[in-house]
């Protein structure tokens, strides 16, 4: 039977998960092949570590060119993570004309362009099913399955980490530090939950799923991103009560004149098919002119889920290896649309103004009739000596136009909070009209 | 800039949305080609029929012939259903080295392996995406992304003419006939509903899933199935009660002796993934391996959504052509397991029995009492003189040990009505739990 070498780059949680899958599900994958998947070697930084996997001591290396000098390895699995060295170990891998897998969002949010267009010039295949949504296939399916739309938007639930917090905080009624504690206990965050937390993860995914889905390139400096560390408890019970979720959205829209691109924490109603993704699961969703409304869920993260996808790359690179066919055009760009700026994109809003004593909220109306920007009182809770809170929905407005009237709430005497949060998937009527 | 010809079979529903399809995303799709799908023939059986859609009445024949013998014809669109002469013209045109895009489910549930081989042996493309789900991904996920997974089970409700009756009977509390007349009436289903509400539909659909989740050839032969015209008013108002729906669902589970395989109408949790899949929205869960729980949900028919598959396959062989790259690999499959006799797997049962007075039910027990199979009451709603129902819970028992018993049932004096579902996604103590 014909061997395929690989060299894999790193083995931590996804370099792991790939050696536990080509060893699990080794019988069936080489007979769908009819050849065999073998890592060769593997690079480590430390190699005298205790590893996850049982792999034989020999094939680790701490030398990355004595994998990309292996003329016997075609592929190149990147498990690193990271910008550097992944993208300098990626371009030369390429460069030597072996293909390339990687599941590194980051990498390829930021490095994307640079990345095709080399293999492309080598004509080697670089695939990237992992680097969104864990094993959900979605990366493909864009590129191919749903490939005769216009995609109109696409919505995605692609942290599993803080849709986990949401998740919790919603059902648990616990404020946000204590679910993360909890979260990091389990392993579930980083123990620097930056990166998930703060929306990047996110924002790297999606500037991945927007470039596919629009055949435009979007990078990462084009997504703007916001994270849920200010999300209160009560903005969660306000969001119940108007018959929505609070959920950390990554929304890529085609408009008129442009992409809109964002991260940040939105309402969706309880009826929208992204509000029962719950815990770490991803959901992602869109909208073709074609297809309509299309939903992929599943586990976006951990080993297994992780090496499903990775995996599956290494399958449709050993065919073409196999079969000697030509690599497929690594770049599916055929447009470029320009970037919207978000905060110039009329929308709806949720807002909340938390007051110490009631009658502070007559100098927050004060401001919204000097600002002539309409306010609907979606729900109100005050008492007149301990305070409470009132929720306007303010409709068809940009943040812009927005920002200097939250300015000035922040500023009003008697104000103890404002929180702002987008509509999503419903119009401000549903919201105004609902069961508060 | 070049073009591909395209020679289309049937210019029905399915046909008219892939003119529709290819006029209205006309600019994108050749942008992203570099090249033009042109339909240069189409086949139909009136040439003077009025058209849903504009197109020139020369490129219209009666006469297959024309567009065999066509050369500068490079791949064939079948759109026009049933069997002969579907099967024969795809075959045909294989023959001649032209590649196949389908849409038929039931021609590629019967005759899959004979058209996959003649494919194979002539090197061209057979593509099926559109065959089921409508335009959700499904084929290629399955071929392709999870391709690394043992896959442990694929439960779909992919017949979404059914579901719409069922989530009509369920919200409005109408009978199976009334809502079936109603869909009719919109055109949800067809003037003959037999291939539909008798579960045809849903069992080709399994055969093609099956083969491919599993890489086993299973044919439309090997599934049995059960239509949803015999479920009542009155089990889904019991379902309810027990926290769950019924669900039109098409089954395949990988068992320890071999392929479990069945479409028939069972109880699903309220809180399983498929349980909210509703109205003609098509929903498929998977169990991998590596991935866990996928799950794709979308419009599963209309013109546009399975344009958007067929037109995708479109592009993805048009990309083989212009690369000049070989075929793929028309077959997935790489073992032969066997199909099991669904009658004989062990399985857990919702039987509910209308007596048409209270001490109709004496008799009922002491049928139970004889079999010594163990049942566990679930709900009862009995009235001396009107009669009622008492709703059993069933455990770990096949069909063959229980038809017994439920023939008896059905013979016993002052019994009006026997039904009798599986219970799928949970186990008989979730639901004896229940809240009734």
């Amino acid at each position: 039977m014909r061997e395929i070498n690989i060299g894999l780059l790193g083995l931590g949680t996804v370099g792991s998960g790939v050696i536990k899958a080509l060893q699990q599900n080794n019988h069936n994958i080489s007979a769908k092949l009819n050849a065999e998947l073998k890592v060769k070697r593997i690079l480590v930084r430390e190699l005298a570590k205790e590893r996850a996997v049982k792999v034989d001591a020999g094939m680790l290396t701490g030398d990355f060119s004595a994998i990309l000098d292996d003329t016997s390895i075609s592929i190149i699995v990147e498990a690193m993570g990271g910008i550097e060295p992944a993208r300098e170990y990626i371009l030369q891998a390429l460069g030597k004309g072996k293909h390339v897998v990687t599941a590194n969002k980051e990498v390829v949010a930021k490095y994307g362009r640079e990345i095709l267009a080399v293999a492309e010039k080598m004509g080697v295949e670089v695939c990237f099913e992992a680097s969104v949504g864990g094993g959900i296939p979605i990366i493909r399916p864009l590129k191919q399955c749903l490939a005769a739309n216009e995609i109109q938007e696409i919505i995605g639930i692609i942290n599993g980490t803080t849709n986990y917090i949401l998740t919790k905080m919603a059902t648990e009624g616990k404020d946000f530090a204590a679910i993360l504690q909890e979260a990091q206990a389990k392993g579930y965050a980083e123990p620097d939950p930056t990166s998930d937390v703060d929306g990047y993860d996110a924002a790297y995914k999606l500037a991945i799923l927007a470039s596919l889905a629009f055949g435009t390139p979007v990078g990462f400096s084009d997504v703007k991103f916001t994270g849920i560390g200010h999300i209160t408890r009560e903005d969660m019970v306000w969001a119940d009560k108007l018959g929505c979720v609070i959920k950390l959205l990554a929304v890529a829209k085609l408009q008129a004149q442009g992409l809109e691109l964002r991260v940040e924490p939105c309402l969706v109603p309880q009826s929208h098919p992204l509000a029962s993704v719950n815990d770490v699961f991803n959901g992602i969703y869109l909208k073709g002119n074609l297809v309509g409304e299309v939903l992929f869920t599943g586990r976006g993260a951990g080993d297994l889920p992780t090496a499903s996808a990775v995996v599956a790359d290494l399958m449709d690179v050993a065919q073409t290896i196999l079969a000697a066919r030509s690599a497929r055009p690594a770049c599916t760009c055929y447009r470029n649309l320009p970037v919207l700026d978000q905060h110039e994109i009329p929308a709806a809003f949720y807002l909340r103004v938390a007051v110490r004593k009631a009658d502070a909220i007559l100098s927050v109306n004060q401001i919204f009739n000097q600002s002539s920007i309409p306010v609907t009182v979606a729900g109100k809770k005050l008492k007149q000596h301990k305070g409470g809170s009132v929720v306007y929905i303010i409709s068809d407005i940009t943040y812009t136009a927005l920002a200097d009237v939250v300015a000035k709430l922040r500023e009003a005497p008697g104000v103890a909070d404002v929180s702002l949060f987008p509509l999503e998937g419903l119009c401000a009527d549903d919201v105004v009209s609902a069961k508060v």
